[in-house]
């Protein structure tokens, strides 16, 4: 099935606001074995509206339209999708009715502007939108189905989800059970994970398994597509082929699925009922940042401190009579971890001490990364040295600390080593 | 003149990579007073590549081709060019001498495959490439100008800048002197910016100077086109307008075209020879982590202290035995910034304590904020609420606190009330 998607909207085209949209339908189409062949994207102008609608309704089976279902004047998709098919627009009376009583339960009146969001093309069928005004529809035009959906990022996720996709599978024919398995990995470049991961695809029957990969530094996303004809089914081929997948990639593995690096850190410490302190320097803050604001940190994390400079930073985790912090090496690492740790009462502590080259930014520019992670009775450090610019070392190191903890509080070794580091 | 952009590759295609290349160039277009009437992605396949340039050619007079000039097998863009065109391929020996050099400055040899990337549609004209290897190019393909640029964003970037732009304007006719002065505020939402700059282009003769806005909150960026003869004409029609625009907006204003709100702190701190002590709340680092890592910062920033708790909080800045820093006040922020800058030494310290709301996030979920600024001889304190969900509250607070500074440090007042505070 050729699928297309056009984006509508002056905002889009004239590159004021970014066109996510875009992405994220090509990328949930991909993760359910669909394929987009042609995006097009143009303004709020009715004649090239509607030259967009007749091309992609010539060359593609199913047409995923995005934008353009809004109250104002310049929102023109129902008007150009009911002239490109040839036919009246028509008020559909249970969207008006949806409409009125999404305004009354927020005690407000329906603006007049309004009653245009229920005027549908004749014979469009209704894809719901269960938290917008914004009425979804499809139509045939030429030989495609078009799907018609709002603007509004999460009113377009919601309605993609649950009414679009299914509609694209039934048509598509096969197996319609899908499901996505995602792993999330910290440390391995994204043609080592496929070398690591060589004939993974073959251990399913019949290409029911597809892999695929996202890489957005540090991280790398690895993904797997199941079909099946029953969620059994899918759950049975799926089953095999993940064990196998956390077999390669290991400890590499940070979390799965929806969980994030910095929820696996804060469940590992509320699990164990630890609290936590952090010392940063050239990170500012960053590794705080990530883990301070999460509901629940509130019970966990405990306090950081950050200062550039070497005696700053001793005087501020209450070091000045021990021996300087600087130059910042592993044992000062160790040294500042174990001071937090005391001074704040945290089960656990880790400081994140950089020392940054000299000069000016460029490609090969690097840091030394110094990294300790301290409890009553344990103590693990690591030296590691990233090259890549002044803000690569620093999202290099945000990740290699969080991931060190994780690796801490899960039994991992802490030292293994990793794609990015340089020696 | 009507420009279409038409971006190649499997990986935008899919979703894999977000377009962002389609969104940077239709802005710097716009900024420029150029306009893209129509957008095309398609993957790196033969046939559809060559039907998105000949439906290009044929309704655009220019058109910017993104993608496909790399040195691999998938990288099609010369050779469907060369076959739209109905021309065929030759070696460009000087840019084959280029890339020669590039590697030999590397230490390294080209390997074989690059030598494609100096196989140009015969009569195309180079545009430079100064910081890669992909060789952009310009060619006519039925009525339309085509101009082939790189999918790396940087070497896309500078290609735009100095070789599309100029001969676009060139094309286009009138005056072709432009330049974009751009404003940078925090506090004021964009119709309200609007609705102040109202009559601004009136101040120009004959539509020579251009208003616009791009939001990313909590940020405003008011962008004004001039265009002019010369870069003399441009310079007078542009004096009264910016000095209008900065009355009218006037304290609000944080930063005027690549400057940023956070290097206008560490150059007003630098400038003043002053150091910096940071308290922190639910914005756990992230106000540090904006000004620590900048370049210079290792001289002016001191410390930065974070905690969630009151007591905890109290403790790290050396409070234990004065009254507990909760529940979070403007007090509490005076006795924390005071405390710190008293333990760290720096001439200013800030507080910014949050006090969440209780309850699951939602979009009327809210945190007052309580933020005070210290120095040896004056107090600044501000209270201020923020409802929009977690996240919204965590954004709004480190550019209120970034922005406070800003105007503490500018002896603008720090009180002056904002849009998207609620009372």
């Amino acid at each position: 099935m050729r699928i297309e998607i056009l984006c509508t909207g002056d905002e889009v085209l004239t590159g004021k606001i970014t066109n996510t949209n875009f992405s994220y339908i090509s990328q949930k189409l991909e993760d359910v074995g669909l394929t987009v062949v042609w995006g097009t994207t143009v303004g709020d102008d009715r004649a090239r509206l509607l030259e967009a609608f007749r091309l992609a309704a010539g060359r593609a089976d199913a047409v995923i339209v995005n934008g353009g279902l809004g109250p104002t004047v310049d929102d023109l998709s129902q008007e150009v999708a009911a002239a490109a098919a040839g036919v009246g627009l028509v008020l559909n009376e249970e969207w008006l009715a949806r409409m009125e009583a999404f305004f009354t339960r927020r005690a407000r009146t329906m603006p007049p502007n309004n009653r245009k969001q229920a005027m549908l093309p004749e014979g469009a069928e209704v894809l719901d939108n269960p938290i917008g005004t914004a009425c979804g529809f499809a139509l045939d035009i030429g030989q495609a189905r078009f799907f018609f959906t709002p603007g509004v990022p999460r009113e377009l996720r919601r309605m993609l989800e649950e009414q679009v996709i299914p509609r694209l599978l039934a048509r598509a024919g096969g197996p319609t059970t899908i499901r996505l398995k995602r792993f999330h990995s910290y440390g391995i470049g994204e043609s080592h994970a496929d070398a690591l991961l060589e004939g993974i695809e073959a251990l399913a029957p019949d290409g029911s398994v597809k892999l695929g990969f996202r890489a957005h530094y540090p991280q790398l996303e690895t993904k797997l597509t199941v079909r099946g004809a029953s969620p059994e089914e899918v759950a049975a081929r799926l089953a095999p082929i993940e064990a196998e997948i956390r077999r390669r990639l290991g400890n590499f593995i940070l979390a799965e699925d929806d969980r994030t690096l910095e929820g696996e850190v804060l469940a590992a410490l509320s699990a164990a009922g630890g609290t936590l302190s952090l010392v940063e320097t050239f990170t500012a803050g960053q590794i705080a940042a990530r883990l301070g604001p999460l509901p629940g940190a509130e019970a966990v994390f405990r306090r950081a401190v950050v200062a550039r400079d070497p005696a700053d930073l001793a005087a501020a985790v209450g070091l000045e009579d021990a021996p300087a912090l600087g130059p910042f090496s592993e044992d000062a690492a160790a040294a500042a971890a174990r001071a937090i740790r005391a001074g704040s009462g945290a089960s656990h502590a880790m400081a994140v001490l950089i020392a940054l080259d000299e000069g000016p930014d460029a490609i090969d520019f690097g840091g030394s990364i110094y990294l300790a992670i301290a409890t009553a009775g344990r103590l693990e450090t690591r030296r590691s040295r990233i090259l890549g610019g002044r803000e690569w070392v620093r999202l290099g190191a945000v990740e290699l600390g969080l991931d060190c903890l994780r690796r801490f509080l899960t039994g991992l070794p802490v030292n293994e080593r990793i794609d990015f580091e340089k020696t």
